[in-house]
């Protein structure tokens, strides 16, 4: 076919030839054939006064076009005026490349010369930017503004291409093993404290609530999670295992990388174990219920891994309680690649040091570190500031001082002899050289980090930041399960809480069964709960827990340990009543799908893995939104903005 | 092992034993192997004294437990007190039923004898409906209320598993075909006259826009379709082929059966043809672009069908123009199943008649019903009220008449001799016991019916509530094409129209190109676009188009055709660039997934296949949203009711 060949510079909006193959199929196999290909431009390089290479790329990849320029395909030279990234039709020869011009990748090992070129749609020539230009990466807000160049460039583009590989395992991995998709609602309800959560009025109020003359407007919520859905779900006995990939909301003031909108791997099972029938525990062990969700995670994740990393992970994760992860790692989700750990040295001191201690319900840890051991992280602790941490000293141990570093200690505050210390020294292994960093707190752990666990990932960052130190290529992947059940001490829920106990992860989460009596007896503080954590390298990339399947024991749980007034409570009226309506024992999982998108694409920021994301404080700066609203519009929701 | 029988009615919250089986699976196979099943208990059949039996139910299926009563066994005779729908884990042995009590479907060859039991959760004794009890379906309110109870039936829990399996296919076939599922961003901007869109109150605004001393309160809008970020992705390049399954929302005041929010099968697609290179026109074909969309949507549906309904649908479905769809079945989504056609009549006046249409730009239509032909359609007729079309008439035939029905038709008021009514009854083939419908409209159609085709509608829907009509079983596809693409006949659009053209279904489809010529000559009428609807049984279950990708020409129908305001105009700021920025050509379509399950699940309301739907005035009984939100968090985001 004879193609219609445009030289001005307007878009063809008439039939063009379809495109026989992609950018990025073409092999010595195709040597000889005559091939349409349709794509964007790339800027031309000029070999010779009549030869030129154009590379022309589409999604699946690039090809070089060869232009051959003389008198008998003069009509082609216009190839030379079109401005990059514009969007052309050719036809041409596939042809073998020189020897010495192969490569391996792609389709280096040919090239396309070019016959007949049509012009489908002309590029500005003044763009905001070249998406091509790898070498000069602008600034993020025009990034962020243009994002539909800055989706052109191959490693953004290779992010959304393997998030949707991702999703696909996912739902393939869960539907072969029983699962069903079911989708949610995202116009929920609103609870009347209204935290964080995201408003939409409705026009509801407006029609129906006139009878007592006013108008009082009515709002659905966004859900943060499907969590209250899914439970009824699984209640109804219509789903024995639910997933869903399902967008969550949440409104907080910015935070560095959240978005306000997100997306997690939500899934909940019925019938579910509820736990260990013995009271023999053994350390690393899953203890509690729910181990058919971690078969099912440990499943998914090991099929990722294995599908996009070509990684085999082990066939099961490791397990921790949080006591353990807090006393060890100073974390409730260590990344345990770092090969340095916490230890408590209470029990090393001389019984008159320990009592000092032990008396107040406290302990005195340590991070040791050696000159043989840790040499990359011992030179990084050497910069570490820890200002902020007033509870952490540093003693760096000479010959000169390995007879009284602890007491010379003026935060610790000991008075042990030279005979002592050095027994102290022969029981840890201390000698000149080493540094170690000390650290009082509460025996009981509370909330998500000690302060010797912030310092041990602070010195880790440090030999990351300055070259010494690279962490394993290997994932670390790990549960931390038994977190106690209600908490004082998450700032975060403050705010709803009040000074009352609050639920560590969420009111649903049922209490270890061994820790029942303790409930009921009003030994708050002691209830372990059926939760579950996964940490994967230090992020907690997901979380979930057995559920309370007792409607007495879900009414205890609100009424006498987080003692929420009636007002609060009837937002879980319903989920109470199906509880009492043949509700079996489930449990369930979310992971963080754009976190887990980020660690597979090595990323920093979840905003390289989201086709649209919004910058930290929550605007788009594509689509210009949040916008301003016309208050006719704001009426006929029965509000108005609060400054007129 | 043996089981902790709890006799009291309170729940286990202890190690319960795991489930060998489900309720669905067991078969003469695994005659006489012990098993242990969880599910709920459904109520006893007692037999004789000392034999009950007792279905167990989950979501996979059931099976008949035999209890047999006696001293050796007295712990289980507590069974029979529980109440329905508790939630049991019993033991016991596989048995084959006798052969006079064998049934073929499920579990029906076998029973379970049941050893032991452990109550894990009762259900409550007032429950508001008991699920299982088919007899009674309580009223719709109180269903949606507990909508945990009625997902429990079996039918609505079917129409779930079939919306989990239909969706995996989709995103099986699309994944296949090279299709990239890519999330599109759910908070979204606001357009200035915010019409049908929800909006969402941000504090964006309140926290940044204070230097002025007003705080505007800032609005994100949840899409009514993802149309603008997937015509973005395409113009990035970064995905050749996009698809996603989408959740949609769209504010309008309570239409039967609408759902506030919906699920959308979204797609688009780089580089797809621009329409057939050639004038001359066949009829019945596509002859626009966009092809490529056609094939997997069509590969798709026939996909769904084979699998689902086991019925293999032809390899490509019907095309016909709209202006074909109007004049034969009066409709723009036409049900094919029904045989009943409209015809043009006017060409077979006398030539005198003929021109008091012609001249003004009408035509003559009829709908000629025959007792040899269409009996039950004739019977249906006769009770066939249509006052509410003022544009109608009904001529019986009869021997009396024959000469001069149509001259005696004061609606029509036409002049015909009694041999003119002869040649006419021998051109139509009308004889004495025909009904024929007559209807004037203009000759150009417009809007998405006419009255023929409405009554078309009714009759048949008459005919089939009668029970005088079955329609066919096998489903009838139709792409109906060449629509208009402007209009002014559409009163959903007049609010935002204001008088002004509008666009048939976006301003991003583009013209047939055939018609461009015309358009920039401004006889807007004439043009047609390149969009597809496609109709199953009368049903419009999606569509699309090929998109814009001109800049000119967008840019063109936004300001002279369509008239829009800077403000308006505004919206699309970063569409229009785009296109300037290397765009192919593209195009889409999208299908609502609601209405296809509710046809596959042969219900008459998307309710029917939602798991958590609202009602059609778009409120929610189970989650009672929406809900009034205390004024100190509605400040926070800038608003406050109108009433104070």
């Amino acid at each position: 076919p004879v193609f219609n060949v445009i030289l001005t510079h307007v878009s063809s909006t008439a039939p063009y030839p379809k495109r026989t193959h992609t950018c990025g199929e073409l092999t010595p196999a195709h040597a000889g054939i005559h091939v349409t290909l349709t794509g964007w431009l790339l800027p031309e390089r000029k070999m010779s006064k009549t030869m030129s290479f154009f590379p022309i790329k589409d999604s699946s990849g690039t090809t070089q076009l060869v232009l051959r320029k003389g008198h008998a395909n003069a009509h082609l030279t216009a190839l030379s005026e079109l401005p990059a990234e514009s969007i052309i039709a050719i036809e041409g020869e596939v042809l073998v490349r020189p020897e010495l011009s192969r490569r391996n990748e792609g389709t280096g090992q040919i090239e396309v010369q070019v016959n007949n070129f049509t012009l489908l749609n002309p590029a500005h020539r003044n763009m905001p930017f070249i998406p091509s230009d790898n070498q000069t990466l602008v600034n993020e807000d025009l990034r962020a503004r243009f994002r539909y160049l800055d989706l052109r460039r191959t490693a953004l583009a290779d992010n959304i291409r393997k998030r949707s590989q991702v999703s696909r395992i996912i739902r393939d991995t869960l539907h072969d093993d029983g699962f069903l998709e079911v989708e949610t609602p995202l116009l929920l309800k609103s609870t009347p404290e209204g935290a964080r959560e995201f408003l939409v009025p409705s026009r509801v109020g407006q029609s129906t609530a006139q009878h007592d003359g006013k108008q009082t407007p009515l709002f659905y919520a966004l859900p943060q999670s499907p969590q209250q859905p899914k439970q009824l779900l699984i209640c109804s006995g219509a789903v024995d295992k639910y997933f869903q990939i399902a967008k969550c909301f949440r409104d907080e003031d910015g935070r560095k990388d959240r978005q306000p909108e997100f997306t997690q791997i939500d899934l909940e099972m019925a019938f579910v174990s509820w736990g260990v029938d013995s009271n023999i525990f053994s350390s690393n062990t899953w203890r509690i219920g729910g181990h058919e969700v971690r078969t099912v995670i440990e499943k998914l994740v090991r099929r990722i891994w294995q599908k996009v990393e070509e990684i085999t992970l082990p066939s099961s994760f490791r397990v921790i309680t949080y006591n353990e992860a807090m006393a060890r790692y100073g974390s409730d989700k260590p990344d345990t690649r770092i090969d340095l750990e916490i230890q408590d040295i209470t029990p090393s001191l001389p019984i008159h040091a320990r009592a000092s201690f032990e008396d107040l319900g406290d302990i005195l840890e340590a991070i040791i570190l050696r000159p043989s051991e840790n040499s990359s992280f011992l030179r990084a602790s050497q910069k570490c500031d820890y200002e902020n941490e007033p509870n952490i000293s540093r003693s760096v141990i000479a010959d000169s001082n390995l007879l009284n570093w602890l007491c010379d200690n003026r935060s610790i505050n000991l008075r042990l002899s030279s005979e002592e210390h050095a027994l102290l020294n022969k029981t840890l292994g201390v000698s000149s050289g080493d540094t170690i960093w000390l650290s009082r707190r509460r025996k009981i752990p509370e909330g998500g980090s000690t302060a010797l666990g912030r310092l041990r990932t602070r010195i880790s960052e440090l030999a990351h930041a300055r070259g010494d130190y690279v962490p394993p290529t290997i994932p670390h992947f790990l549960w931390v399960t038994e977190f106690p059940l209600f908490t004082r001490a998450d700032p975060d829920k403050e705010f709803l809480a009040r000074g009352r106990w609050s639920s560590t992860h969420h009111p649903f989460t049922a209490p270890m069964w061994q820790d029942i009596e303790a409930m009921y007896a009003g030994r708050i503080d002691q209830v372990r709960g059926q939760h579950y954590d996964l940490v994967l390298n230090g992020v907690e990339i997901g979380g979930g827990s057995v559920r309370v399947h007792d409607a007495a024991m879900q009414e205890y749980i609100f009424s006498q340990v987080l003692q929420l007034s009636d007002a609060e409570k009837s937002s879980f009226d319903h989920l109470l009543h199906a509880l009492k309506c043949g509700a079996p024992p489930h449990g369930g999982i979310a992971l963080g799908f754009d976190r887990l998108m980020a660690i597979l694409c090595r990323t920093s920021t979840i905003r390289d893995v989201i086709a649209f994301p919004k910058t930290g404080a929550g605007t788009d700066l594509l689509f210009r939104s949040p916008a301003a609203i016309n208050e006719e519009v704001l009426y006929q929701y029965g509000v108005r903005p609060t400054r007129c």
